[in-house]
C-alpha cells in the first residue's frame, strides 16, 4: 500500500465529463489499495474570470480580498470531484485549504508552510479520498491566502511532503518529460526517469513541463514526482534522487534544452582588475534582473577587458539603461547588446563524471558551423549561447549526437 | 451612531457595475457616521449554474460537498465588494462565513446559530465595514454549511440579531411593500410602514418581498427591517413591531393579498361527530402537506356533514390519493375537488379592534356576485377562497373599498 497524491490541473477539470475521468483515475488508485489524497486546479479560464473581475473592481486591490476572490475556483471543482467520486462508489470528501494548509508570507503569493496532517492521516486511514483545492491555504491571520499563480504544483508537493507520501503524480497535458522540444525534435523520446537535478535544469532552461518551484521543493524532500498524462494512459517520466539500475544505462545525456528567452550585451574595454565584475553585475542585479551567463576575458597585456553577460530577453532595455547610467563607474568603452541570441543546453547527471561531453558538445556544434558566443557550464549541464537563427539546427544536431532520437519503427 | 446591516440580493451584484454602485450606497451610510455590515448574495444566476454544476456531477449528491461548491458564489462577491470599497477610500474587509457564521442542521438547509460578535465589533468600532457572504456559515463538524436556498435575506437578519444591529436594511430589485400586486392593482400604493405580524400575513399568502423566515426572526428578535430599491433613490418600507404615530392614521387595512396556489377538497356525507376533522385532517398533514383553511358544516338533524379544505395546489394529486386510501376508515359519501379556487385576503392590525372590517369585505365581494367557497380568518387578517377567474376583481374591488388605491395626480 502506497499513500499518493494526485494533482490534476485546470485542463484536466475544465467541465463535468472531464472532473469524471479524473474520478475514474482516482478510483483506479484507490481499487489497487492505496491511500490517495487528490490535488485539484480550478476549472480551465476560471481563475482568469476571476483575476479579471478583481482588475475590474479595482486595479489596485488588496491581496486579502484577491486571494478570497480567487480561492473560490478551487473550492468548486474539490467539492465536484468529491462529489463525483462518491456517485462511483468511491469514499471520498473535500478539505478546504483554511482547514487544513497553514501558509506563510504575503497574500496573493504565500507558501505552504504546514500542514494539518493528522486530520488527513484519520480520513486516509478509515479508506477516504481526501479531495483538497490547490493554490491556498488560511494565513496566520486566519484569512485566505494563495499560492501565486500556477502554485497548484507545488501545493500539490508541499501537502505531499506533509503527509509523508510515496509519491505525488502530476497529471497533465503533456505526457512526460522528453529529451527535447519535440516541435524542434519531432522525434524527441520521452524519458522513463529523470532525476531532481536534471529536471531543475531541463525546466530552468525552457521545457516547462512543472513549476521549477516544486521540483525544488520535492528535491529538498526527496520526494519522487511523476508526470503523466491526464488524458491518456501511457506511462509518465519519473522524476527521482537517483537513477535506478537499469536507468543507469540511459544515455548519459538526459536532453538538450533549447532557450530563446536570451539577450547579451557586452561591455568592451573595461578595466582589467579585480572588482570590475561585481561593479557592472551589482547593478544590474539589484535593479531585480537575473543575469545568467557571464563570461569576462582579458585582452592580453592590455590592462583592459571585454565582458559579456545575458539578460531575460523583457530586461534589456531596463539592463541597458542601468549600465548606461553607471558608465563612469565602470569605465568602459563601449556596450553593444544583441537580443537575436538563444541559449542550447546539453543536461545530464553523466556529464559530472564524463568531462568529454562538453568537448563533444562543442565539436558538433563547431561541425555545422555553429559559433559560440559565449559558455557556461555546471556540475550537470554544459549551455552554449548562440545566433538564434541557428537554435533549432543546434537542438536537432546535438540530440542526433547524443543518442537521443527515438528508434524510427521498422 | 447606528449600527446598520445591509443586505443586497444576487441582481444588485450581478457584476462589476452593479457592485460599485452598491459600494456606493454602503459609502454613504458609513459616511454617515454609521457602523455598517454588508451581507450579499451571489451574482445572480450564479448560485443555479454552481447548482447545475452539482447536478450534473451527480443526481443525488451529498449535501456537504453541495455546499462546498455553492458556497463559493457569495465568497466572490464578498471579495469584490470589499476590494470596491477600499478602491473607493471606504475601510473594508471581508470575513467568510467559515469565520464567524457558527450553523447546525442540515448541510444544504442549515440555521444560523451564533455570530462571532467580538470578531464582528472588533472590527466594526475600528471603523472597518465588515462583508460577509450570506446564506452560509461553518457547521458543528467545521465544515462549510449552506442556509437553503434565497436564505440570504435570514442569514443578514440572523447576524443583525447576533451583532445587535439598530436595523437591518435588505436592498432588492421592488422599492418596498405594496398594499397589493401591482400587476393586478395598477394604482397599488407603497406602505411606509407595516408591522411584523402584517408582513408574515402578506408574504405567507403570496406577496414575495422577503423570505418568511427572514420576518419571523426579526420579529421574535424585535430588529426593525427596512425593505428599499438597490437600484433607485427612494424611501422603502419599513417593517416594525408597532406602527409608529403618525402611522396609526394609516388605514386600517394595510394590504390585500392574493394567492392562487390553493386547491379545494370537499368531502360529503362525513359523519357529523367529534373526531371526524382530525380523522381527515390528519392523514393529511402527516404526508407533509399543508392544509390552510378548513370548513367543516352539519346539515342539521341528518347526522352528516360536508367537510371542505384546501391544500396547496401541488399537492392536490397526493391529497386526494390520501383520502381515498382512507374512505371507509372516514366513512364519506363522495369527495369532490377542484383546483380553479384562490385565496383573497385583508390584511392589517386594524381588523383586530374593528370586527365590522370583515362584514364590510364579506359585503364588498356580494355586491360583485363573488361567491365565498369558504372563509378563515385570524387576529389580522381575513381570507375568503373564491372562483379563481373573480380574484383579480375581488383584489381590485377591494382595494379600492379599503381606500388603499394611490391617489391620482391631480
Amino acid at each position: 500500500m502506497s499513500r499518493i497524491v494526485m494533482k490534476f490541473g485546470g485542463t484536466s477539470m475544465a467541465g463535468i465529463e472531464r472532473i469524471r475521468n479524473v474520478a475514474e483515475r482516482v478510483r483506479r488508485e484507490a481499487e489497487d489499495g492505496n491511500q490517495v489524497l487528490v490535488v485539484v486546479s480550478a476549472m480551465a479560464g476560471e481563475t482568469d474570470r476571476l483575476v479579471q473581475l478583481c482588475r475590474e473592481a479595482a486595479p489596485l486591490h488588496d491581496p486579502t480580498e484577491y486571494d478570497v476572490v480567487v480561492a473560490s475556483g478551487e473550492q468548486v471543482t474539490a467539492g465536484l470531484l468529491a462529489m463525483t467520486l462518491q456517485a462511483m462508489g468511491v469514499k471520498a470528501r473535500s478539505f478546504m485549504g483554511w482547514q487544513l494548509v497553514r501558509a506563510s508570507g504575503v497574500h496573493g503569493n504565500a507558501r505552504v508552510e504546514a500542514i494539518e496532517a493528522a486530520t488527513l492521516d484519520e480520513a486516509l486511514s478509515g479508506g477516504t479520498v481526501a479531495v483538497i483545492p490547490g493554490f491556498q491555504g488560511v494565513s496566520t491571520d486566519g484569512r485566505l491566502a494563495t499560492l501565486g499563480r500556477g502554485g497548484s504544483d507545488t501545493s500539490a508537493v508541499a501537502i505531499a511532503a506533509g503527509v509523508k507520501a510515496d509519491r505525488c503524480d502530476i497529471y497533465t497535458d503533456v505526457d512526460g518529460v522528453y529529451t527535447t522540444d519535440p516541435r524542434i525534435v519531432p522525434r524527441a523520446r520521452k524519458l522513463a526517469q529523470v532525476t531532481f537535478e536534471e529536471m531543475l535544469e531541463l525546466a530552468g532552461v525552457g521545457a516547462k513541463v512543472l513549476q521549477v518551484r516544486s521540483v525544488g521543493l520535492a528535491m529538498r524532500e526527496n520526494l519522487p514526482l511523476r508526470v503523466l498524462s491526464a488524458f491518456e494512459d501511457k506511462p509518465g517520466t519519473d522524476i527521482v534522487a537517483e537513477l535506478s539500475g537499469e536507468q543507469m544505462e540511459r544515455n548519459l545525456i538526459a536532453g538538450i534544452a533549447a532557450d530563446r528567452n536570451e539577450a547579451r550585451i557586452t561591455l568592451t574595454g573595461v578595466p582589467d582588475q579585480p572588482g570590475t565584475v561585481a561593479a557592472v553585475i551589482g547593478p544590474v542585479a539589484e535593479a531585480g534582473i537575473q543575469v545568467d551567463m557571464i563570461v569576462h576575458a582579458a585582452t592580453p597585456n592590455t590592462g583592459s577587458s571585454d565582458l559579456t553577460f545575458t539578460v531575460p530577453r523583457p530586461s534589456l532595455a531596463q539592463a541597458m539603461s542601468v549600465i548606461e547610467q553607471r558608465k563612469s563607474a565602470i569605465g568602459y568603452a563601449d556596450v553593444i547588446h544583441d537580443d537575436a541570441v538563444a541559449k542550447v543546453s546539453i543536461v545530464g547527471v553523466g556529464i559530472r563524471s564524463n568531462p568529454q561531453l562538453a568537448a563533444q558538445m562543442f565539436d558538433v556544434l563547431a561541425e555545422r558551423q555553429i559559433n559560440l558566443l559565449a559558455v557556461s557550464s555546471s556540475e550537470i549541464k554544459v549551455s552554449a549561447l548562440i545566433a538564434e537563427e541557428q537554435l533549432d539546427l543546434a537542438v536537432r544536431v546535438l540530440h542526433t549526437a547524443f543518442g537521443l532520437d527515438e528508434e524510427q519503427a521498422a
